[in-house]
């Protein structure tokens, strides 16, 4: 039995994460589980998995759900008790599918703790991937990439020499608004945005995917998971979102990952790896596809990319305010209080007032995720 | 210095092989080189590469060759000569390009003599595949495919575990002929049919892509070469031949590789193995190709595939027929005896009168493969 904790277990990935140790149940146990506030969906997963430890986003919620738990399974709360759940259990793995730079601490508690992780919260190592790949690396832990970009690009790496690499390439889908002009994204509406063509997601990946911030945050992921220049990392518009990522090599051969837009892949493959077991997903049909295309990521036209590449050659706390700055613009776009080209505009002009700090400490990746959280709130 | 042997060196396969060692000619050493006829361009690689023994088709072209080639350039020729330069060499590794079922002997030879193969005989695999895998097995001789599907096919398998495979699928551009409708294929000649769209292959190669019992062949030597039933062995239509093949594994992941057609990248695969160099070839742009597309293949359409995968299912010598029968045939419609679509008709009447023996002696299937070619003669 694989012993599995997973932090964030009521958002997409961590249900997804569930259906898959489900399907599997007799190779997978599930040591601890975190949610933030959706207390009724984890209580029906801590009755079907039994964890040892769980925790919700905070003390008046895990009073709640105190006397609802089975015996046996004990409550925390707040960011200690996420803590708690990916280093405080017997797990040997720990999915990190938490949103937002809320997953950092967390993960980095479970690397300490000699935890593999399977990493599906982008901003771990968009805002503190120096920490993150050095301490791994000092622990001989191992970052297991559960985005279906980077699992590709991982998958495609299999039994290949790093220096025989010349490049990899995310395929983006170009989200919910790939053949609309600029003009036209004036007065998209949020309800427009969440209509993400290919793959059922949360809502702000949704968003995300729409400003192509995604793809960035996936770019500097990618820099630090792969360990490869920027230069070496390039976007390309595939709207099928079929060919999940590839590979080139020195000798212009290219090796891709391909499969239906289905995130229990990833996931199983992060969790049975370097194994392959039988997955509840439909196979792809290239033949029924069909048809599959490809156009040049067009930077003009996603601005949001262009600043992601430059925050990720700038490094230190660029990226942290790159996140920060969008996040705050997605959740203020979603309480419509900023059309959806503002989203934009808010990355640009808190990019515009960083004072960018190399090699930050935790404290100070905090203190700038704080900061630019303040400025993007009243811009 | 990798030392090499290539069989069928003034063929495309050959030729394209001496481009590769050409380019990168500090790490290998031409040991020995094998023709057929074409003396002059032999002469010229001979000056290049220096190999110690050459050979070629009879003893009237060995005697003329003689005088020309430099001081320590031994000469051969015929079935004897070939052998000579397969596995009298010091030569670790020996490409087998030469055309047709005279690739069987010498490729034995050089396993017996333990040297790595650069595999771009079709037809070893197809009429002795138990005999040559079962050599190989007890030599711990490599098999390194050199077409481009396999090839493909090797470098998708690179690091992942056999149990874990649900599948394997070769494309198939279709040929010079994909959009015509059997009707069409009536009255086609000899200059259509050369006309392949994506890849610039020898006259033979090219009518067997036409009439795709080049595919045929190419399932049988997958079967054999990665030790897979039929079943698991797909084909599907791609005009573009920019996925060269893909595998599929339990966890419904597809893994492709990509490429623009050019063969000197799966030969210097084979030649690097497991290393990747610089090559001269093209990188690939999938903007710039911008769509690819795909076909479920039709097996009326294209009658040879199906009689291909009958004769792999039925094994024996019944491989050895459909091959000996379709290379009299092309070479009947070369000299304009017979129309296109007599090829088939020629095939499949060979089979009705096949008298199948299982786990046939090489003395059998050289004699099934004489017999067949005196009934495909005459038919």
């Amino acid at each position: 039995m694989k012993k599995i904790s997973v932090l964030g277990s009521t958002g997409s990935i961590g249900t997804q994460t569930l259906d898959v140790v489900a399907k599997h149940s007799d190779h997978f146990q599930i040591e601890g589980l975190a949610a933030g506030t959706n207390t009724a969906l984890l209580l029906d997963q801590v009755r079907q998995f039994k964890p040892r430890k769980v925790s919700v986003g905070s003390r008046e919620l895990a009073e709640q759900i105190k006397t609802e738990v089975p015996e046996g399974t004990e409550v925390f709360y707040g960011d200690q008790g996420l803590i708690e759940v990916a280093a405080g259990t017997d797990a040997e793995m720990v999915v990190t599918a938490v949103m937002g730079s809320l997953g950092l601490p967390s993960t980095l508690a479970a690397i300490e703790a000699g935890k593999t992780i399977g990493l599906a919260n982008k901003e771990t190592l968009v805002t503190a991937g120096h920490l993150v790949t050095a301490l791994a690396a000092k622990k001989g832990v191992k970052l297991l990439p559960i985005d279906s970009e980077h699992s590709a690009i991982f998958q495609c790496l299999n039994g290949e020499s790093r220096k025989d690499l010349a490049g990899i390439t995310l395929t983006a889908s170009g989200g919910s608004f790939r053949d609309r002009t600029r003009e036209e994204l004036k007065h998209v509406t949020v309800e427009d945005a969440l209509k993400h063509p290919n793959w059922s997601m949360g809502a702000k990946i949704t968003i995300d995917s729409a400003t192509m911030v995604n793809k960035g945050l996936e770019v500097i992921e990618a820099h630090w998971l792969f360990g490869l220049p920027y230069e070496q990392i390039n976007v390309l518009l595939h709207p099928e979102s079929i060919i999940h990522s590839f590979v080139e090599f020195k000798d212009t051969s290219i090796i891709a990952q391909l499969g239906n837009p289905d995130m229990r892949v990833p996931i199983q493959y992060a969790l049975t790896y370097p194994e392959r077991w039988e997955s509840p997903s439909q196979r792809l049909s290239l033949a029924e596809v069909g048809r599959l295309n490809f156009r040049e990521m067009d930077f003009e036209r996603f601005p949001c990319l262009r600043l992601a590449y430059d925050c990720g050659k700038m490094g230190g706390t660029a990226t942290t305010a790159f996140n920060a700055a969008n996040e705050v613009a997605v959740a203020r776009f979603l309480r419509r209080e900023i059309s959806f080209l503002q989203i934009e505009d808010i990355i640009e002009r808190v990019l515009d007032q960083h004072h960018n700090i190399s090699e930050p400490e935790l404290a100070e990746i905090e203190a700038c995720d704080k900061r630019t959280r303040e400025t993007a709130a009243k811009l």
